[in-house]
């Protein structure tokens, strides 16, 4: 039985700090583009409350999300030891192109996946680089799809990054702004013959009949400024009902399809969208158990690196496993569950054992 | 063995017909913003014999790339007859995602394969919809990737759709503008257990070494246009060496993995990007083998219908089955190879029996 194995991890943090005061001066609005009855330090008060973000991370002008793709790969092609001519895929997970900061065209021609081979300078041209679009959950579906070229024997490494900036589509009269940070992760999937270990299952589903557009790029509640200039827009509260609902059953799907009993997962890591909605998804996936919340069973980044889309997963899962979150660690034998949701409405999870 | 065919296909050809013409009261300039020193109509007359092009489609304004995406599913959904309730994958290839006409801003939240499936109104949430980028040849990718799926038993049935709207990205001022044209085609890739039939191997390249930006988004030849503005441009003449070395050695190695010999091969669809282009690569394919070149091998679509990038060969491969080419025809047991080359700059190839 041929499986996969996650061999090496990198992340690329982006070193400007944007802390929620810095957003004490901006103009929100209303969707309808009404102003705020309240002033911004309680918008400010509520949505730390809600989402859990003190600060988030924004690229330096220079760098656009092929840069941080970049980046974040060389750390896991130097973790996981490998040669990147030996690279059989690039996937990259991304949503809106390179964005230049202070221009609004994404720029996709060619892929970021073209972008990264090229500046990782690989010269073997069946090192096959693809961009795959499923929004926030592009990176986990990455990982999926590079686990199923490797087990139908069209790869035996791949590497998969999840990169985004998405300081540049954010419109800066929605308070919604302040969720939304820049960054990158990537990892390295290797084929493995290890028995009872690397990817045991997967969940991946695509609500499009009434979720469609809960996620979608729209114009800015400043009704002065160009219609035609759209920005990432969402609407929050139905994205938050969607999620509780679905996310832990797709999770749930993914263990049984792993026979994997809920007592072995050690840790959950979830897309950092919302901590109160990740709060409430890890209660609810517990709860279809009628099992209490192991302690410290969700490792969090949202609180100082905000919601970078398809870097936020693979971001994480790089610190746990550098040791750098406290009092969060993996081990040998650790089965692990990589879950996210997000635009499209797309959702999956992915049961791991190290 | 668990292979792959292809049940069913559709197209969509926008309405628009936009001759070579209609391109006499350009401005084309030189990429340095200079002013040719010859005249539109002589422009013109080189352009149509070296492409080989004499009209191309645009969509009508009212629609965006993914519309023209749906269009042609649900031909090729009918032409399958299939429950398109039964679907596990909804991949769209494309490369700029939807464009409104006069806007320059692609948007990509959510995918154009969540948009795909909203518009068929598919309610089965595991049917999984993503987009790939892979340049021109991301239809034919897009393939590459469904049969993997079924082979691995993540799929069954999957819709893969090629679709874009060249027009809306093209430099009015740069004359490779008359190359592009907007289209969508569309398969059911099916799991079959029928035996030497159905896709039998292929190739997949990425060249992004030298080759990454022979294609790339950059700004328009006129040069008091907004720089950030920025529009498909291409090198011609390094494209067209590159595709000529290398294209016709990836339908070779497709070829030999499959087990097939040359002497079987009944049809070559090629990407429609130059007549002349297309004519050297077939060439140079059969001298590979040094074969004489079989009469209509390789059926044309681009003189009426132009450059449409992903929407090529699926729209060729639609019009061929369907009877709608002159002299051109399938039939079972006839085996035919699928090839793309493109941004990124990617090759591909597949050997496909029918």
């Amino acid at each position: 039985m041929i499986s996969s194995k996650i061999t090496g991890t990198g992340t690329f943090i982006p070193s400007l700090i944007k802390t929620n005061s810095d957003f004490l001066k901006e103009e929100f609005l209303n969707s309808d583009g009404s102003d705020f009855s309240y002033s911004n330090d309680v918008v400010i008060e509520k949505f730390k409350a809600i989402t859990g973000i003190e600060e988030r991370r924004y690229a330096i002008k220079e760098y656009t999300t092929s840069d941080l793709a970049f980046f974040a790969s060389k750390k896991a092609i130097e973790d996981a030891s490998i040669n990147p001519e030996d690279l059989d895929y690039i996937i990259v997970a991304h949503n809106f192109g390179d964005v230049k900061q202070g221009a609004i065209q994404g720029d996709t021609l060619p892929s970021l996946a073209s972008r990264v081979k090229y500046l990782l300078k690989i010269e073997n041209p069946n090192c096959v680089a693809y961009d795959i679009l499923f929004g926030c959950p592009g990176w986990v579906e990455g990982v999926i799809q590079a686990q199923a070229f490797i087990k139908v024997g069209m790869a035996k490494k791949c590497l998969v990054i999840g990169a985004e900036t998405l300081s540049r589509v954010v419109d800066k009269h929605d308070r919604d702004a302040m969720i939304y940070s820049d960054g990158a992760g990537a990892c390295i999937v290797e084929k493995t013959d290890e028995q009872d270990s690397g990817i045991l299952g997967h969940a991946s589903q695509t609500f499009a009949k009434d979720e469609a557009y809960f996620l979608h790029f729209g114009k800015s509640f400043n009704t002065n400024l160009d219609k035609d200039t759209r920005y990432i827009k969402m609407f929050g509260r139905k994205i938050y009902e969607f999620a509780l609902t679905n996310v832990p059953l797709a999770m749930k799907s993914a263990l049984e399809k792993s026979n994997v009993a809920i007592d072995e997962v050690k840790k959950v890591f979830i897309h950092q969208a919302n901590e109160k909605m990740d709060e409430a998804i890890i209660k609810r996936f517990y709860r279809l158990y009628k099992k209490p919340i192991p302690k410290g069973v969700m490792p969090m980044s949202i609180h100082k690196l905000g919601n970078s889309s398809v870097a936020t997963v693979p971001t994480l899962l790089d610190l746990v496993l550098k040791g750098k979150i406290k009092n969060q660690e993996v081990n040998k034998g650790d089965v692990i569950i990589l879950a996210s949701v997000g635009a499209g409405m797309n959702i999956n999870a992915v049961v791991y054992k190290y």
